[in-house]
Parts: structure tokens; sequence; C-alpha cells
């Protein structure tokens, strides 16, 4: 099957909005064994975007658009779409009682502008939008499959989930069986060199990805039954998940979802204290579902007289050693464990930068921590001079990495 | 003069790279006055790329390619402009010159593929590339004036700095001036009804945007100088920023700057006490440079029992209430802000959901609070079943925007 994509929103053509959709679409899109041949962006403009639209779908089989599906007059995707399979726009009473029910829900008035949302040319099948109020249509135009989303990519990933992976398989010849695995603390070039014939191979076939201070591998396999597929990929995962200890997961498993696994088998709970991450640990832990279940809570101690009141550091060991130390990340960390009365304490302290008195070689230089029931452990992280929120990311996944590591060796030393 | 951009790269379609050379080009593109009207991404194709050339050199002033312009097989981006300007490839000695000087200075040995990165059409200006091997061709097509950059966004914005910009300004047509406001606490579509007139001009124009849980107008003027365009848009601007009390900044100034530079400005501290958004708005606060002058420090209260040790939150009034509840929150917010030491708590309690015992409708059902000097209020507010990091992203934006509009006013008052 050969795809287009159509990007719709002048904020694109304007730089102000960076079009991950593009990266995330081709990403599924090559998993799913579908050739994405040509991407178009264009502004909300109907001249233009009928052009766009006209074109992809005279050369592809499939054809997707994202954005310009919300209720403002620059909106105009649907529209357009009608104008081209020479349709009008029709309300869908389904549509305008699911937006009636959002705003109702909310308690917020729903202004006439919002049911423009529900207006779709007859011969469109609805796409629903499972998190907000702009569905989608799938239509066919001329010789091409044509599927609209909206720009918003929670809203995009939901909607192709729900709707486009089993629409498009269910078209496709044969089956792709793709698994993506997660590892971290360790660099893409690196981990490449020891694999150079798997990522030479076309089915199966393995790509590296950079993730957000880890690397992905996507390894997928084309067969004709879901079976032959899976037969075909097993001894590929055998070998890359061998590669220890930087494999932690796969697909979905985040590495906060790893941790709090790990700890519901151990049947133990977890407290964070956290300098320099400024809570971003106990944030990524907190999106896990159910992470209520063996999360007691966390202290982010941006004063240092709050790492001494309530983690019991002494103000001895801070004036020693300094509060981006050995030292006082194992006193946070011990701190947090026994100050929340969790069975593992996770810290971090580190310079996040930029600071006019702080010598440019420290930034990104972060202590990391974790403390447990066999004792407490640190490691020193160099990030180097990112900004503030990439240092953050990078210096949380370290925690979460050490923790994942240190909660593991514990349960297999218990097994 | 209307331009369009042409990306070349299998890895952007398969979602290897993110064409973040698109966003940056839009960007530079809108700050000289230039429209940048349609983009286009295709792979390493011979056939594909002619025609998007073809496609763009028909509809536009001036095209820019990104990629294609290595030393390896699939780089031919300068053989398919020399094909469609039906021109050979001819070596020129100065870029010849150039690439083995390069390599010289290395140490490292020059391949015969190298070469192939001084092969020009002979009719093509050339453009230096002072960090890397591969030179870039200016030349006109049709009507059209055609560069072509690698994608290598270092090497593009080396050589787009250097003689891009002069050149297209030698050139020009005036100046472009754009503001981006921001709001928060009001829809999208509620927004524009009030400001159809602006959303209708040409110039200036007003553009309406859904942020993340905020909605921002980008605000644009064109004209012959800055001062010019900077007073043509002054009135729309007064306007736009009088749409109190949901404006509250301008471009970079995020929620969490508006409410450090206003902590800044009263001389005062901020302590978190979260439990729904578990870390998030405590993690957003310490994105801001130099938060560790008015931010104290935070709490995650995930377990119940950590509200009342070290919030002073009684027993009773959890029993009472539950722990989502007006009462909550605001006994979180005044035990965050005397435990800490602050002159401000902040606290939020909440649903974020899933889980099997809790029903539907209660999903999202936030409850924020904020303890000041003046005291404690609290707002509910209901964000409906979406994921838990949507849920945790609108509480936190719901409750820093409270927290600036009391520590505004309390700043007013004591004016």
């Amino acid at each position: 099957m050969r795809a287009e994509l159509v990007c719709i929103g002048t904020e694109l053509l304007i730089g102000q909005v960076i079009n991950t959709n593009a990266t995330w679409l081709g990403q599924e899109l090559a998993a799913m064994g579908v050739s994405l041949l040509w991407v178009t962006t264009v502004g909300d403009n109907p001249g233009r975007m009928r052009q766009a639209l006209a074109d992809a779908a005279a050369r592809a089989d499939l054809v997707i658009t994202t954005g310009g599906l919300g209720p403002t007059a620059d909106d105009i995707t649907m529209a357009t779409l009608a104008d081209l399979l020479g349709e009008p726009l029709e309300e869908r009473p389904e549509v305008k009682q699911h937006i009636e029910a959002y705003f109702a829900q909310r308690r917020r008035p729903i202004s006439p502008t919002n049911l423009k949302m529900a207006l779709f040319p007859p011969s469109a099948d609805l796409i629903p939008n499972p998190v907000g109020t702009a569905w989608g249509a799938s239509v066919r135009l001329g010789a091409a499959w044509v599927m609209t989303y909206p720009g918003v990519p929670q809203e995009l990933h939901a909607m192709w989930g729900a709707w486009a992976r089993p629409a498009i398989a269910a078209r496709g010849q044969g089956v792709i069986h793709s698994v993506l695995l997660r590892y971290v603390g360790i660099g893409e070039s690196v981990l490449a060199e020891g694999l150079a014939d798997l990522l030479e191979g076309e089915n199966p076939s393995v790509a590296p990805y950079a993730g957000e201070g880890e690397v992905h591998l996507r390894a997928t396999a084309r067969a004709g039954t879901l079976a032959e597929a899976q037969a075909a990929l097993a001894p590929v995962l055998e070998r890359l998940r061998a590669i220890a200890p930087y494999y932690y997961g796969e697909d979905d498993q985040t590495l906060p979802v790893v941790v709090g696994e790990a700890l519901l088998r151990a049947a133990q709970t977890l407290a964070t204290a956290e300098s320099c991450t400024g809570g971003l640990v106990a944030s990524r832990l907190t999106d896990v579902p159910g992470s209520s279940r063996w999360l007691r809570g966390g202290l982010v101690s941006y004063a240092t007289d709050l790492k001494t009141s309530y983690l019991s550091v002494p103000d001895a060991v801070i004036a020693e050693h300094g509060v981006v130390s050995q030292a006082v990340a194992e006193g946070m960390a011990t701190g947090a464990r026994s100050a929340m009365s969790a069975d593992w304490g996770v810290a971090t302290t580190g310079w996040a930068g930029p600071a006019p008195d702080l010598p440019a070689e420290q930034v990104g230089l972060v202590w990391i921590a974790v403390a447990g029931p066999d004792g407490v452990s640190a490691e020193c992280c160099r990030f180097g001079a990112f900004p503030r929120a990439t240092i953050k990311q990078r210096a949380s996944q370290a925690a979460l990495d050490l923790l994942r590591r240190r909660i593991n060796a514990c349960l297999r030393d218990g097994a």
C-alpha cells in the first residue's frame, strides 16, 4: 500500500509547531508495512489544501490528513474534502450528541461554532475521537482511501490506535508483527555496532530509533499469518532481549511502568526525594495507572534546609560535601525511605543550570542515589550543558534506571 | 515572495528523524517576511524528487531544498536538479580543493565518492559550506529561484546564516513583526467569538492555535520597516492584552515563567502539595531557570497518611469530606505553606483514573487550592475521562492559573 500524508496548518509553515505527527505516522506506517512516499504541508488555505489533497489522492492508495478539524473559521479540512467529493456537509446526530455531552460534562457553554465539528460529507464513515470533539472521516476519493485526523497529537494517537491500525490491518495482505524493544544506559551507535547483521536484514527487519534518554529497536516480521510472523521474529527477539543490563522493556512498557511492575512483584513501596529533577521523577511515576499502590509520595527539596528538616541530611554533611555530592544524594534517598515509610527511596541532586555563578563544566553534573532493604548506592552522571528540561529528563531516566536495576537485583537474590 | 520547501530523505518518511529543518526554516522565512506556502517531503527517489522540485518551481518564487547532497549513492539532489535544468554535472575546482583540504586537515583518507560533492550544473552559483563538505547550489529553474542545502541541521544553519539571509534580504520586501499571545482558562472557540473582525484581517492578521491546556493567538503585521510593523500591530496588541483574566503572557512566557516573575516581583516564595498531579506542578515550575529563588519545595502526598503527617490535614476532615474535596485541597495548600515556610501554597487533589472502583463521571474531577498571605481559596475542575497524563497537565495548568491570579490580586492590592 502506497501512502501519502497531508499536514494542514499555518502554524506548521511558520515554524510555530514541530511536525511530530509526520514523524509518528511515518513510524506507524513503516511498522505496518505501508510505504509512506510523500508528505505535504500546507496552511489553512482552501485552494492549496484542495490541490494538495487532489494531488495526493491521484498518486496514492491511502491519504492521511492531519489538522484543520477544529471549530474555528480556519478549520476547513472537512469542507475542502466535501468540495472535492462534490458532496454537501450534513450534520451527524451521533457526533452532535458527543460534542454536547462533552461540553455538558465539563460544565462549559457550547458555542454554535463547536457544532461545525458535527458536519460531514454523506459518504464518509466516522472515526470517533475518544479524547476530544474533533471526529475524523474515512472516505473514498477517486481511487484513494482518505482519512482525516485532528492535528493534536494526543487525539491523533488515540484515534489511530483505536480505528486506523485495525482498519489498515484488515485491508493488508498478510500480517506484520512488530515489537519495540527499549534500552537505557547505552547509545544508539554502540548498540547498533553489535547488530550489523540484523540491521541489514529485510525480513525480519530491525531498525534503531533515538528515544528520550533511551534507544529503541523496532523488530518487524512479515508473513502470511500472525503465528508465522511471530515464529520468524522469535530468534531475533531472543537475541535483542539478552542485551543486558540495557534492555528493559517492550512497546508501552516505559521505564516508570517497568519500575512499578517490579515493585508490585516485590510487594514493596517507593518514596522520592528530588532536588535538580524538581518533581519530574514523581510525575513520571504517577503517569502510570495504579501507581498509588506502590508510590508512597515524594519530596521536592529545592531549598537546602528542607533536605535537613524533612530528609534528615545533617547540616555538617551538606557543609562538608556540598549539596551536589554522593553523600547528600545517599542521605536524601535514605531520608526519603525512612521519612515516608517506604521500602525504597530514590534521590537526585545536581546542577541543571544555567546560573551566572556556576562553572560551565558543572552544568549537567547530577548525583543519583537509591536506598533499599539491601543498603544505599549512588551514581554520578555528567549530561553536559543541555537545556534544563533535557538535563531533568536525563537525570530522571538515570534515577529510574538505577532503581530498576536495584529492585531487580533484590528480586533475583530473594528468589 | 512566495516560498516552498522540498525536504529530501527517506529517513524523514519512516519517522527515523524529526524534520526540525522545516520548523527552523519556517521561522527564518516568517521573520524575513517570506511566505512559506508549501512543504513537501519525498524520499531518495529520482522520480518523486524530480516531480516535487518541478511542482514547487512552477508554483513558487523561491524553492529551498534540504538533504541529498552527501557522498553516498542515494544522495541525488544535484543530479536531479541538473536533469531538470537540462544541464550536465561538471566539477568545480574550488569545491574539489575544499573537500581535499577538509579531509587532509582531519588526517582522513578521501574516497572517490567524496568528490561527487564537487559536481554542479554549470549555471549554478555555489553556496559555501563553512562546517562540512556538502556545498549548495543557487540556480534559476524556470521562473523560480532554487537553492539547495544539506540536511544536517548544523550545516544548514551555518550556510543559511552566511549566504541565504543576506541574499534574500537583498531581494526582500519589508519586515514581518509577530507576537504570540497566551490565554488560559478559556476555550479557543469562545475566545475567537469576540475577535471575528481581527481573525478576518489580512494585515495585521490574528490566528488562533490550541496549546497544551491553553490557547494562543499569533498577531502579525507586515510593513516596510520594523517600526512601521510594530506601529501597525500596537492597537491590535492593546485589544488582545485586555482580555482579562485569561491573557497571561507572550512568546516564551509560559505559565510557570509568569508565576515565577510575579513571585520575584512580590519577593515571595512558594511551596507545592500535589496529589493527583504527582509532582508535575513542581516539575513545570523547576523548568524555569532561577526557580530556586522563589520555590521552597514541594510534597507529593500520594499516600493519604502523608497529607496528615506532613501537611497537617486532620484525619477527621479527610474522613468527612473524602480526599478529593474542597476541604482537603485547602488544607493541603495551607499545610504546604506553613510546613515549608513559604508565602504561598498551591495544592491539587483529584481523580486521574482509570481505576476499576471509580465511577466514570468522577474521572477528571480535580480540586485545586491556593493559600497565601490573604487566605485560602479553591476551585473545582472537571476535565473529563482523559488519559492520566492529560488530566495531570490540565490540572497543573489550572493550579498555576489560580496561583497567578491570586498573586497578581495581592500585588495590585499592595500597590
